[in-house]
């Protein structure tokens, strides 16, 4: 018997994604792709890096280059506190632990939280890696609806009701989520928490984007309310330096913490000691409220493109979200038009986008893709989303 | 309740290792270590390794900062398939996934191959954070003795009745193996390929110190033997280049090599774009035979100073192992003494050593000690043996 034969019950749960063809095909030169999930990387801060990468290996190369404490070193987390800070959060040194980004931080709280058949809410539709990392240990995914202001926390009681078992954990991205660039509400944050109180349910924050809001007013972290251990929030550098390093964070209260340093001792011992020393390093020099200004204003000025270009050209019936900050827009296709058929047809036409059914953990719908205007010009924004309107008139019925 | 009443099942197996402390404890400037696994900072190449990050973030800035393939990026991979043809394993960038250090390997292959009651066989002793690593998989670990040519193949047959199920994976180091520092005969190789060919066992090659040989010739690799797929084989540059990296690599037959992309992707996406386009770069310029061949002078002659301050300061009933490579060699106590009071009563008198009795799966043995070579000097070494024979001439009876 081969060893291939045998894999572990977990892995029938992981599937290849249908996404992942669709992003290897995007990287064909004449494709426009407003498919993947790409900050863009002539923003990123290369010259800094260079220069802390630099400074490192020259003052401390035996530390930066040897192995490092689980936790992850220690300046770089007295610097992820002190801007969690400013978001309300109460982190310090010692409720931090640096992941491999946030990817990792989705994996080591399922690990020491999640056994088989727990249950999981989670916002429908809602980040796709994310269903991806809980579904490898084996739990219930139960969905709760969401609108243009988040997850429906009034349609909780509703999705109680669905679950096989008191729910554990509920995972929310409350800031300009993937894939629909909307926001939770001020009002559902405060009745979530409540909620998460009442219940007993840990909740997952999970924020890649809140630093990336290019207009309105920060709504509070749902962390900022916790005074009792039940938000573990999750956050990177990933889309504010760069994905291309791997670092990102968990907070969580002391115990809970305690138990991920040793999950993550298990899976990998550490974060890159090298990459930890030189975003510290960075951070020590680097204005990163500067560099985030420069960050939302290329960023609203895509998004103002891509909006603008749907609305000279998307067909009646087409409907989109209007994001103030993050990656991605929404967009409902109007009636007819199918994600997964249009996406291979959108390919065919120069331009690649994501079908929606992916991102939904229950009954997938069709009706949607999700749109990135981070990664390309205004432009080719401009281009692509008139090439993908005349694949969507035709595909319309 | 608190969410942290409810952790997973699979935590109960995670314990915080007392290891810890005593490398803790080590860290302390009076302390001579001998506790570690670090390799030598001096001799990491930090220069290179400054010079290539600065040439990947010049020239390539927007690749080496941006995500990446989960498999890894490609000319590293070309790179390590290059390296293993020399060890007669048949690797190719196909076979290869690139990982965050060994560590995550290890938690890969149990994640994909591995159910909770699943059987490991695992050498008696063998590296404690693999066993850390299987564990959080709530496997059965089943022991195989080991003498100074490795786990005893012969004693194969026993172990499989011991084993409550058939087992799926038998672990092992085959080259100057963590604890001990002895490896496994070429004879022995052999005959343990033919087992896991006979009972449909996956062998898990885990090989961080090849590449540290000293003296004498190299044995093969077992994946040198393998036609069927069944030997998965680890590899890392922490010991050859640096820990900090964390740049390991498996090569797996390509059926499950996809099943360990797909875990890979759901557990951290994938290793830091920026350390394998860097390392790359590296292996591009560096002469790095010539740097293993410092490295092993280096080390062959701090394993001899600490063998001549054994045969000089150690009581009679002590004996040592004297590995021909890799960090590490196993001290056995004369009888009366105990490791784990040892280390305490050894760390009062200013020297770190690590207690045996953690490398143990099954009924652990209290006789012995790990000792490295690798990170203190010569003078320090000497130092460092001197004060622990004290200690254990005061412990014996």
């Amino acid at each position: 018997m081969s060893p291939t034969d045998r894999f572990a019950h977990r892995m029938a749960r992981l599937k290849p994604s249908a996404v992942r063809e669709i992003l290897a095909a995007a990287e064909r030169p004449d494709v426009i792709s407003l498919a993947g999930g790409l900050p863009a990387p002539e923003l990123f801060p290369s010259q800094e890096i260079a220069d802390a990468y630099a400074r490192v290996l020259r003052d401390t190369p035996g530390r930066a280059l040897q192995y490092g404490a689980t936790e992850g070193c220690g300046p770089l987390r007295e610097h992820i506190a002190a801007r969690l800070a400013r978001r309300g959060v109460r982190a310090t040194a010692d409720t931090l632990l640096v992941t491999s980004g946030s990817q990792q931080g989705l994996d080591l709280v399922a690990r020491v939280l999640l056994d088989p058949g727990d249950v999981v809410l989670v916002e429908s539709p809602t980040y796709l890696a994310a269903l991806q990392a809980f579904s490898a240990y084996e739990v219930d995914l139960v969905s709760v609806g969401s609108d243009h202001d988040g997850l429906q926390v009034e349609a909780l009681d509703e999705a109680l009701r669905r679950c096989p078992r008191p729910p554990k954990l509920l995972y929310v991205v409350a800031d300009f989520q993937n894939p629909k660039g909307t926001s939770l509400s001020a009002a559902r944050r405060a009745a979530l928490y409540r909620f998460a109180e009442e219940h007993g349910v840990t909740i997952l924050e999970d924020d890649p984007y809140g630093e990336l809001r290019f207009r309105g007013e920060a709504l509070p972290a749902i962390a900022s309310y916790d005074t009792a251990g039940r938000v573990v929030r999750l956050g990177t550098f990933s889309k504010t330096l760069a994905p291309g390093l791997r670092i990102g964070w968990i907070h969580a209260e002391p115990r809970l913490r305690r138990a991920l340093v040793l999950a993550k001792q298990a899976a990998d011992l550490h974060t890159a000691t090298l990459a930890q020393w030189a975003v510290a390093d960075l951070l020590d020099r680097l204005d990163l409220d500067a560099h985030l200004q420069r960050l939302r204003e290329v960023y609203w000025a895509r998004m103002a493109a891509m909006v603008a270009a749907l609305q000279r050209h998307a067909p009646p019936g087409t409907r989109w979200t209007t994001p103030d900050g993050g990656l991605f827009l929404w967009l409902t296709l109007p009636p007819g038009a199918q994600d997964d058929a249009l996406a291979l047809a959108a390919l065919e036409a120069g331009v690649a986008v994501v079908p929606g059914c992916g991102f939904f953990a229950g009954e997938p719908s069709h009706e949607c893709v999700r749109l990135n205007f981070s990664h390309p010009t205004e432009a080719r924004i401009a281009e692509g989303v008139a090439r993908l309107c005349d694949v969507i008139r035709r595909s319309a019925r």
